[in-house]
């Protein structure tokens, strides 16, 4: 038996966005977001929505350009305190003890610490009520080589990314591997054809 | 040392999203996208990117809805044949034996056995190269009364919501839980202070 919620935003999970910025006066700053996600593999973009209230929104605005770094469970604490506090009057990096990094293809700061991040021109602004989307075309990723595995891939247990679940404000790890795409399903293919 | 990986679409983890549409002919059609999330609290917004050469891209273009239902891992196998084959020459709900509903609000179909379930109205198209992103404003949530808890939350843990992680193509379970949202962090407002 199903029961109505209302009108709300519950999808699981989001990821856990930290966005990278200058404000005018140069100075780095981050904060954290969960709305998001990828939006479209050719060109690679992906997308984030911010309040105009934030200082991120009008740096967003001004310098056409962010970082998003994504922090691991131990770092949950530091991505939290980013959602926290403004950057308007607050250095988040000199309070975490985490370094920024001058990004050399697009205007923003990374956080040096986290171990994935991408570089991203913003292409789009979708004026959608409340949050601003901004659509960022992944100029780069940048890894920690020690998040590869021996082919270059990602491994994603040693990435250890953050998992966020609206309502309850949750952070989750990830947990068991249930399957793989493209493989998992195979077996409704079978019985298809059977 | 962070290795450069070029221009990806790698972020983690994304949603699993199941994405209910009916055809031309009025028959039921699901597929599952990982390119989407939430994209404005108010109103209630999410996002979902679909390429054109989809059935549910044109469903979309032409009914201006959709439903997401959101599997759990056990049913992952079927979430995941959803995005393996294409709808206009398979009946999906048939093949796996799922069920569809037709929503009371919006013009398309969700899957009865997953437990949460968003109808959305299509209220943005943005074209934003291979990908075509939607954006719906959700104008309820149902979920199975099983998943709530004694105070009427959603609890994440019997939602057993699916992250699915890029470029490796694994579906996760959610773990562990790291931490609530705007309280994790405020170890760092402390020391501000000091």
């Amino acid at each position: 038996m199903k029961r109505s919620l209302g009108a709300k935003t519950l999808l699981y999970p989001t990821p856990v966005l930290v966005v990278g910025s200058y404000h005018a006066d140069g100075r780095p700053n981050v904060m954290t977001a969960a709305w998001g996600g990828i939006a479209c593999s050719k060109p690679p973009c992906v997308c984030v929505s911010l309040r105009a209230a934030t200082a991120t929104h009008g740096n967003l605005i001004a310098r056409k350009a962010f970082t998003i770094s994504l922090p691991n469970s131990a770092q949950a604490a530091a991505a939290d305190y980013f959602g926290l506090v403004s950057g308007r009057k607050t250095d988040k990096f000199a309070a975490t003890g985490l370094t920024p990094v001058r990004s050399e293809l697009v205007d923003a700061p990374y956080v040096a610490e986290f171990a994935l991040v991408l570089e991203c021109e913003v292409t789009a602004v979708h004026e959608l009520g409340l949050h601003t989307q901004f659509v960022g075309e992944v100029k780069d990723v940048k890894i920690d080589e020690a998040c590869l595995d021996e082919d270059g891939h990602i491994d994603t247990a040693k990435l250890d990314p953050l998992a966020f679940a609206p309502e309850t404000g949750a952070y989750f790890a990830l947990g068991a591997l249930i399957g793989r795409a493209f493989s998992l399903g195979k077996s409704f293919v079978a019985k298809e054809g059977s």
